[in-house]
């Protein structure tokens, strides 16, 4: 993964060892000497990972780390922290900050090289992702890049795979605390409750007895179902060669023995809110494509839906010569509605009976407000004759039970007419059939409403 | 990058050799000892990529591969394929029928591995746009996957970085049939170059004299502008190493000199193929995004997206004292317009008189239909003469000009009356302002139509 590396430090000896080493890994490099300069890079999108000194006059690195992460413009950029500092604590700060990972000085190549190679590959999958994010974010949906930023990585559903009892305890009662953990011995039990999802992180240990852990967290990134959740491994010391291996094939973040707890809680942290991240930009993207082909009042289909699903629907019933049915349906009298009862009344009717056309038809059934109070319903695979029994169940349902609303203080009887066409062989296209619908629509209404008129034969 | 690789091999024994190699990196393995049998498997979505054997009686892998590559459903998954023969006929054959690469036994474990996680890696990216993409194809515009898997890859555009002459001229020969190149010696221009666009691949000498071509293919890999093109490099048997780097930190591809003229060919086409299947999917994408902020008739934002645009803007401009003004728009008895001309008529004015309104408007402001013949400009910043101003100069630009419809035949002229109003330190949300231009509206109406009026002082 080629990218464009942010080196932070206020020494220029540091900047230029730093910066020769991973350039001779065919890495970019921009540098900066201060806090202030980092950030603005950093905001005007200049670099894909920063790597951050922590002792620096003025504004020290766990200051920068905490503003690039709580900046919903530059959270998504993954921060590893090098220092010369190694107590507990310092860890802990970084940490904190919002940091990815934590370095100690003198810098080990292979790990830093290791690390940042498999931050920058998550990153290529997020980023695609945050530039479909960044056009939804006009639709007004919400902000996910502020929600992103907000996260505070609780409330986390936690796989723990450790089979020795003390350290599974431990670890348990240390994220107990804010976030549901469940405890597997077992590899392949694990495997199966992971897959049986609800997961958000699985905590693995590659120590198993009798069995090789790094092969579990393998299957998981591998898995369809269990591929998005995070995954932490939990080694030792003399493992490095392994863990490395697994951060190289796709896991996030390991945790040596023994496991500090500060720092277990502080690295699911990040790894929660670095999965919410790309939950709630995919989340984003998923719903603005869905908010184009959706009603907005009721929540059916629209318009734009129907007539594109019917363009393939109708040359798939024609080319096959299966029954493709349709019915529209018009609330009676919905006018009267508004006027006597005002026009919330009347949105909420027009809730609740598409709620209700929507619970009495079948799942390949498309149903979609046509318009007004107008709902359409297309049938693949039905006869007229099913199609008027769904229709006149349909009909019986909305008279028999009324419509309660503003708060249930008034309770509506509502009718409804429809009509009723299918597919001829000598349709040239759907909008043939729509016709004869809406012309069986017509002559319901002028027999009486409250019924359902088949076409004529 | 950790994922199930498909082995098709009909020799039982050849199976188990690899599945153990690639069990040993924690590669989770599938195995199908038929052609049928893995398309089955590819089919039903049960792994990420495919080390396919030619020899198989039935189905020999040359067919099994080109029926994945030209199915919509499996196109996008790596083909990879292994083989004894080692002709360059063969080699051909694979790269014809669309595999993305094409390995000799015995097969060397290094280059089996660096292949699999380079395909693998390009693939977790496209993966995220296909889930998208998948939902966009319900909207029905078009088919991407369709689209993809009948692409031809040609007619592309090629940087070709070669400073040894003959070797250029050669290539760039070969390719000319099917793309246009574009030759240059120094790795600085082409950088230049590529950054001004407009490139769909680079092939890169790794061996420029003087100079690193694998630092320009790193640097191609790391910038925005360049980071989605094609890359592949050019190089000796003897650089295998530089070679495997290249693949490792994201070049897509290489070729050996001496560079066989039909290997090229074949190569740059899976390459153009690869990078148009993440266009259109990274297209579609988009596409269903800005549908749902968009009117279908007039192409302006739609009413959903100024109700949701609003509520920020005017909180902003609330909250630092900035000016905010509305124009409503509504062409003056566009009915009759319907009535006389008909309603494609009608419908060509609606889209011109947007076009003429956008083209008056900054582009800052939001332009949006608001219904039927109604448009409302929201305008940033603007005071009430501002936008009396922006009215009237739109206002004068609908009358002066008629109106081209039904291909010239008619020319209409059509009037716009126009309610402007700003917003008030006491307004509690936009709709507020939003009121009292459309009283203003009223009155321009009123008062004779063809007229801007403002909100009562």
């Amino acid at each position: 993964m080629s990218a464009r590396v942010l080196i932070v430090d206020d020494l220029f000896p540091n900047l230029k060892l730093l910066e020769a080493k991973l350039s001779m890994e065919y890495f970019g490099v921009v540098a900066a000497m201060s806090g202030p300069e980092a950030l603005a890079i950093c905001e005007n999108g200049l670099c894909d990972i920063v790597l951050l000194d922590v002792m620096m006059p003025g504004m020290d690195g766990f200051e920068v780390c905490r503003r690039l992460k709580t900046n919903p413009a530059t959270a998504h950029l993954p921060v590893v922290i090098v220092t010369a500092l190694d107590e507990p604590s310092d860890r802990l700060r970084g940490l904190d900050a919002g940091a990815d990972d934590f370095l100690t000085k003198p810098i080990d190549d292979t790990a830093l090289f290791t690390r940042v190679r498999s931050l920058l590959r998550l990153k290529a999958v997020t980023d695609e992702l945050r530039s479909r994010a960044m056009a939804s974010r006009e639709l007004g949906m919400g902000d996910p890049f502020a929600l992103a930023a907000a996260e505070t990585g609780q409330g986390a559903r936690i796989l723990l795979v450790e089979d020795r009892p003390n350290a599974a305890d431990r670890m348990a009662t240390a994220l107990a605390q804010h976030h549901t953990v469940t405890i597997e011995a077992d590899p392949h039990r694990a495997l199966v409750a992971a897959t049986e999802g609800g997961f958000d992180l699985a905590l693995v240990s590659i120590d198993l007895d009798g069995s090789d852990g790094l092969r579990l967290c393998s299957q998981l990134r591998s898995l369809d179902r269990t591929r998005d959740m995070a995954l932490i491994m939990v080694g030792e010391t003399n493992g490095m060669a392994r863990l490395t291996r697994g951060l190289d094939f796709g896991v996030h973040d390991y945790l040596l023995r023994p496991v500090d707890r500060n720092e277990l809680i502080a690295r699911v942290r990040t790894q929660i809110r670095r999965r919410r991240f790309s939950e709630t930009l995919r989340g984003a993207v998923q719903a603005s494509i869905e908010l184009a082909m959706t009603d907005e009042l009721t929540g059916l289909h629209n318009r734009r839906y129907l007539d594109r699903q019917l363009v393939p629907l109708f040359g798939e019933a024609a080319a096959q010569s299966l029954g493709l049915a349709c019915l529209i349906l018009d609330i009676d009298r919905f006018k009267s509605i508004n006027d006597s009862y005002g026009h919330e009344a009347g949105d909420e009717v027009l809730k609740a009976f598409a709620d209700r056309v929507r619970q009495h038809t079948r799942g390949i059934d498309i149903v979609a407000r046509f318009g007004g109070e107008e709902v359409v319903i297309v049938m693949p695979g039905a006869t007229l004759v099913d199609a008027q029994a769904a229709g006149e169940r349909i009909r019986e349902r909305m008279e028999s039970v009324p419509f309660l609303v503003q708060r249930g203080a008034a309770a509506i009887t509502v009718t409804v007419s429809i009509g009723v066409a299918i597919r001829h062989a000598g349709d040239t296209s759907a909008s043939d059939m729509l016709k004869r619908s809406d012309d069986a629509l017509y002559r319901a209404k002028a027999s009486g409403r409250n019924r359902v008129v088949a076409e004529a034969a």
